[in-house]
């Protein structure tokens, strides 16, 4: 699978195949995870694709899709699960048996349209698939009620169509990579600056489709602020909306779209809010000994009306894990960046307001705490992979609540989350914290965890401690995903947390949109 | 009908009953218009409510409802028509025909659910009634297929029920009007921040219901930007979002109501985000001889980064009629406010960008363009009032589109209404025009129109002006409305806007949350 960044990308893991950890890497890692000295002995090996069983199609690539739909292994295997841990862990174990059928690459809107009238006639489930980086089990199918499921890979409708230099918009197509979609925006000057971890691996088509969280953190934040038109083929037509900059006529039709997570259409292109590319940049690094100290500080910033890219505050664990502190204190970076007017004083006014309520700047050093945290930031999913190959159990997870609770939520979940570590791992883990994204009104807060477990009880383990997580959460309102998505690996909570009314409405959107249920079943709602 | 501010409020007109324009005034302000010294001798009285004949009701005050619903004809004349031309101009002839057949005013959702269990069992419509304020025909029965019409009035649930001065966000009933709303968060040193034009006389209900805009220029310019979550009882069941400050689970459940005007469910109460009270302001006014300059200055600006509460941009003769020039310029209106950092440099750089695009800052004077401008717009429904009395058609229209057709469209859109209007009135009119708010992509455009028309004439040469406006926005794919809503009267437009299969989906959460039709049938859908 050969892929835009020119490398291969992985089947089982993340990212490119040979970026991969190696064995002696993968042992230290775990020789450093508490209680991991003994499971680090060997890791499992990462299995040969030839040597694997795929289930047998159920149902075969017909002809008149032949030229773009493949039921070659290869790309069976490497469309079977999206990201997450569970995947990873289920992917080393060899067990494809979640594989669809056959993966369709249209090329453009017409073959989508034939995909799913050929699929509407043969009951047959259609997975729309971007850049497959979900982590919640968004792009596998579970059910049983189908004929057969297809992964409906968008990756070849990667151009920006259009560029409207005067608006600042651009018309891309859904399966850009981040990556792809920046190239071919870079030589007007222009860029789309939304940077979700997974950004190198992951679609236009996907971010929408799941609400996706870029990397700054005030502001706009979700890919949904810079949508100003969206184009869905959805079984039953076209929908597509006009392009406004703003619209009080009735409610937003993109709005439906827009974390539907491929149930109710296929989002095949969108205008975007595109942005010059900053040229002006400064940040700043505030230590704090204490987390709830910081914890205010971070809500006076995120109150003050400053505009900050970055204002991350990482716990003392996850401050010494990401490389941006030794563990004695908790660290928040703060930055800004503009195409147009300074930011120093935005900067300079973010760190006044942390050193009131407690915070001591760091002095400029030559590997900046900045640096060095989204170095390692951007390897983490790889270092999370060769973890799993040790028996380890390592997954992360994310939420948003208002200030009032966020102290308390933050300690609730630590404690519910490493008991049940302890229960399920029988050794104590790590769970370590960060605000990613801070609004007036509360932070969204992401949790790591990694624990020593054991080959073969992986999946279990992870299921209990995030069960614990979710259920925690729930119990404070607070939601199961900022910007992870639903999938089908939330659904508990997000039937939970979803007005039930709200549920009717999307059962009828689907009923109304695709009334033989192809799209995507099981996730959202049934 | 006595109202919070003391006063009372006209049955057919805007506002307060006592604000309204004597006849001397009238005729001064008809002759000024094109054309219009003729037709300024006599404005038509106004009817006394007494002399009038409202309908008889089709169905009676039902005893279990009675304390708190009223067929009073005061109550009925009152809640007729919204306050658009076309509803001042009827009141006006004494057309009173639309009357609902009783007004209810619950105090609390127990009675709302009472009154919609009785008309889903008697087929009778009910149009939820914020202040009254809709332009758009959004809470007039025009409809026949209904045994009966109630004017659901929410005033009584006017309460701030709870403030969370951590995060920043208050529970809000949906009947409070802004100031009664504003004057229960100062005393916390909040404020929420929405001004539309309306403000006095319209409801945070209302503002959710529409998609309302405030009076700020960039940044949250509509109210659902401020939204943390909503209750809304619907005839099958409530619905109830939670408090987030962020989510990515999903389609956002209060993008379904925010809009929905009505027609899905009551908006019984929600959590806004609220912010303290601004303390720094600064301003400036810069003058352009040419408008199409002045666009672009007020484009360079809006995608400068700069956060602007102010960034009204009026053509020489917006700027004229309102008092803030003598008609030889557009003059763009700037303005920041902060309750943080200072804001003396926002104002000066975006002078600074208008400078460079050739506009001429103004010498600060005795009585700012600023204020004079201000003064003017909240005076305007008043004279508008006025001048619908002396036959005259005055009436203002929004939209918005991205900045590469603006210029293109404003002159269109004048041309196009221009001629309407001689068409219609056999005399030219003034078509002005000025910028709302400010997207990065494109503007927010308000036209007023005004012309000399005659007594019973009114409602069909508006209808062809705006039929004209409507046409022209539509060609361009401009959006019907920015701010005002879709209602009864932007019908035929917004059908051919909204995306046919997000019509349908639509009717399907009509069908699942108002499965008997009874909440405000033809608004949106049918």
């Amino acid at each position: 699978m050969a892929a835009a960044g020119g490398g291969n990308r992985s089947w089982w893991g993340w990212g490119w195949a040979e970026a991969a950890l190696g064995d002696a890497e993968c042992r230290q890692l775990a020789a450093a995870l508490p209680g991991g000295a003994a499971a680090a002995a060997n890791p499992v090996p990462i299995p040969a694709l030839a040597d694997l069983e795929l289930p047998k199609p159920r149902i075969a690539v017909p002809a008149a899709l032949a030229d773009w739909c493949s039921a070659d292994p290869v790309e069976r295997a490497g469309h079977t699960y999206g990201k997450a841990f569970r995947d990873v862990v289920r992917a080393l174990a060899g067990d494809l048996s979640a594989a669809p059928d056959f993966v369709a690459r249209p090329v453009g809107e017409a073959q989508i349209g034939q995909l799913l009238d050929w699929a509407g006639e043969h009951n047959v489930a259609v997975l729309p698939y971007g850049g497959g980086s979900s982590v919640v089990g968004g792009t596998e199918y579970r059910g049983s009620t189908h004929a057969g499921a297809v992964s409906l890979d968008v990756g070849r409708l990667d151009r920006v169509l259009e560029i409207d230099p005067v608006a600042r918009a651009a018309r891309i197509q859904a399966g850009a990579l981040g990556p792809v979609l920046e190239d071919q925006l870079r030589p007007s000057g222009f860029t789309l600056r939304h940077f979700p971890q997974s950004f190198e691996f992951s679609t236009l088509g996907g971010w929408l489709a799941t609400r996706s969280g870029g990397h700054y953190a005030m502001g706009g934040t979700h890919i949904e602020d810079y949508v100003e038109s969206m184009r869905v083929l959805t079984p039953s037509g076209v929908s597509e909306s006009w392009r406004l900059p703003g619209s009080g006529a009735g409610p937003s039709p993109d709005r439906l779209f827009l974390g539907s997570e491929g149930t109710l259409g296929v989002i095949t292109e969108a205008w975007l809010r595109i942005q010059c590319r900053p040229q002006r940049r400064a940040s700043a690094v505030v230590l704090f000994d204490d987390f709830g100290a910081a914890l205010e500080a971070v809500r006076e910033i995120a109150q003050s009306g400053l505009v900050l890219a970055n204002c991350r505050l990482l716990d003392h664990g996850e401050a010494r894990f990401g490389g941006a502190g030794d563990g004695s204190h908790a660290v928040l970076l703060l930055g800004a960046e503009s195409a147009g007017p300074p930011v120093d004083h935005t900067v300079a006014e973010a760190v006044g307001l942390a050193r009131a309520a407690g915070g001591v700047p760091e002095q400029p050093r030559a590997k900046s705490a900045v640096g060095s945290w989204r170095s390692a930031f951007l390897r983490m999913p790889y270092l999370r992979d060769g973890l799993a190959r040790t028996g380890a159990v390592v997954e992360t997870f994310e939420t948003a609540c208002t200030w009032g609770i966020a102290a308390e939520l933050c300690a609730q979940v630590r404690e519910n989350v490493a008991e049940a570590v302890r229960e399920v791992c029988g050794t104590p883990g790590v769970v370590n914290c960060r605000l990613t994204h801070v609004y007036p009104d509360g932070p969204a807060t992401y949790f790591t965890v990694l624990a020593t477990g054991w080959a073969g009880a992986q999946l279990a383990q992870w299921d209990e401690i995030k069960a614990a997580a979710g259920e925690t959460l729930a119990r404070y309102r607070a939601t199961i995903t900022h910007h992870h998505a639903v999938g089908r690996d939330h659904r508990p909570w997000y039937d939970r947390q979803r007005p039930e009314l709200f549920g009717s409405v999307l059962r009828a959107a689907k009923q109304t949109l695709d009334p033989h249920g192809l799209l995507n079943p099981g996730v959202l709602i049934d």
